[in-house]
């Protein structure tokens, strides 16, 4: 199979979050002809919205999601609205950025707000997601920005996301967008979705209805040492991921692969500019 | 909802495995009113398979399974026939050893003999792991001895478990056996299901079709810092469990509910008998 276009690649600016700041890496991409970028809104605070649309936008570069809005689960009334609130003020960040999408992490099981998890009730929280998902899509919808569910590996399901599945983010994307994308899809991450063998009918799915809104790649590590921080560059380690790429073509995917890439231990200790130059080439070569 | 009936109990032995010997663990279930055993070939293997019998017979415990055959995937056709070999083997000592079930852990991605993953087809592992399965089945069916399909944890998908859902297990029997049961089934481990949307549909269609052949629980704690060894003691996470027993028992299920906790850091390092006396406690209260 041929190898994916080089001006397709974006780069998620955590894979270098822990040696760079955003202006570093947007300078960065720059350097290593990448063309798009995908920030997260701490990194945009730190310098402020206008100067980080300000310098994205004299770079060139796309910015293929702002990371990110959800976390709906609450474990009272007041919580799901501060939630909701601040999914709003990230519409409106995503919005400044010119962003292709605000990507969703959902959210678990409710927490309280101090961070601890007060329920053991999976099915309540996904209703609280759909409920959170539908009155943010409103703002949303009214502002054009697109909102990506992004259904996260199972091992998250409790504290970070309790969508797990493509065939549950389309499933919500039917119930609130009955008649097609209308503002509302999904991000693809590899990392996430890589194991369900109902994936390759799920991405089928999604873009039949226009709603493949992104597409993250990095690589399971086997084995993996941490749950969170321990993701492969492509390349090293067991997913597929030419074949991923293969059915996000045919159902119509024609957006940049973003690298993101959380790792501890590897790529995080490493010269951002040995990890810029290793994404492009491996995002060549193996992905 | 009322609490599990006592005497459902069952023990995995992998449960205090670094504290006792198989004799020691079936000393300590008869002395903690324990009903039920579940014991790793390993285990039975360091003792011989005879005595290993006896004493279990003796001590009048039901064998919940035995764990564990499987591993079909092989990077090539003299791995999978020692594999098959191996499975025949795990059969015949499940019948010696009387147990309700054989059960199977089928195994990830191809590996060499040394152990390493040797490709990224996930599609044809599993394809691997389907004629595997229809090959074993044939012994096991002559031996009489049921076959229990456990889907594991997604995060296992490559290196020890290709099927991770139960959908995917149901599949599975129901291509390998259409008329129904036929000694191949499922067994259920909250571990590695709780997350799933489609778990009560995927419990309701096993139990219909009376493939529900073994029931484990432990808990899932937040933060899980080991992806292998560190289950949680029902109700110190945040699986439901209740809530699952019951969808069991509405799908018909009336086997024992045994615990399999892999514990490094905590229930591996504790005196095993508090170990037994709290699974016995939480059994009953958090289950």
């Amino acid at each position: 199979m041929a190898g994916p276009d080089p001006a397709l690649l974006s780069i998620n600016a955590a894979t270098v979050r822990a040696q760079w700041t955003l202006p570093r890496i947007i300078d960065g991409c720059a350097r290593h002809g990448i063309r798009g970028i995908a920030p997260w809104r701490d990194q945009v605070a730190a310098i402020g919205l206008g100067d980080a649309a300000k310098r994205i936008r004299d770079a060139g570069l796309t910015v293929t999601g702002l990371c990110r809005g959800g976390m709906f689960p609450a474990a009272d009334r007041a919580g799901r609205r501060a939630a909701l609130d601040d999914n709003r003020r990230a519409v409106d960040e995503a919005c400044a950025l010119g962003a292709r999408c605000l990507v969703l992490v959902v959210g678990g099981l409710p927490k309280d707000r101090a961070g601890t998890i007060v329920s053991r009730d999976l099915i309540g929280a996904r209703e609280m997601v759909r409920d959170g998902l539908g009155e943010l899509l409103e703002h949303a919808q009214g502002a054009g920005m697109p909102l990506a569910i992004e259904p996260l590996h199972p091992m998250y399901a409790a504290d970070r996301a309790c969508v797990n599945t493509l065939a549950h983010a389309n499933a919500l994307c039917d119930e609130l967008c009955p008649k097609g994308s209308d503002g509302l899809g999904v991000a693809v991450d590899v990392y996430h979705v890589w194991w369900d063998p109902e994936l390759a009918a799920g991405i089928a799915r999604a873009g039949a209805a226009d709603r493949l809104f992104a597409y993250h790649i990095c690589d399971w590590l086997v084995p993996t040492t941490d749950l969170l921080n321990d993701r492969g560059m492509m390349g090293d380690g067991v997913v597929d991921l030419p074949r991923i790429r293969e059915w996000m073509e045919a159902a119509g995917y024609r957006g940049m692969h973003e690298v993101e890439i959380f790792s501890q231990e590897t790529w995080w200790k490493r010269d951002p500019d040995v990890v810029l130059a290793t994404c492009r080439q491996r995002h060549a070569e193996r992905s």
